[in-house]
């Protein structure tokens, strides 16, 4: 694996990791009122397109990560829905 | 272009522009208590190195979304950092 690969891999982990810590925030607090829900509806329906795109071009890591975003973002939307 | 290309280019607008009704949010309410510092710190540093990555793989639409994209969550986080 070249140093570039890794650069897109550790970018590709980094981005998808970041919803967690989210996703635990409003897990425990179950407030969301400064998080934006549109924000999280076009976050959702990008992360859902690029799930496809990896699909269509037969990318593996492309769906691994966004699937895994996908999952974590639509959680928080749900939080959105539930406590405003 | 070929209607995959179409999909992914789609997908890299949604998931950019979905920071913008964030950027809003906290720059109206000046309130950011239910957004996780963790998460945006993480985007920040992933969307950095996406487009560390398309510098080096010299993809031009790699290097605008993640750049308009870091620009977007550097704002929410500076805003986290300064209204907790």
């Amino acid at each position: 694996m070249d140093a570039i690969t890794v650069v897109g891999l550790i970018a590709a982990v980094f981005t998808t990791a970041s919803l967690f810590p989210q996703v635990l925030k409003v897990w425990r607090t179950k407030s969301t009122k400064d998080i934006s829900m549109g924000m999280f509806a076009f976050f959702c329906s990008g992360v859902f397109l690029w799930f496809v795109y990896g699909l269509l071009v037969n990318d593996l890591p492309i769906m691994v990560a966004n699937s895994l975003a996908f999952i974590q973002a639509l959680v928080i939307l749900i939080f959105k829905a539930k406590y405003k």
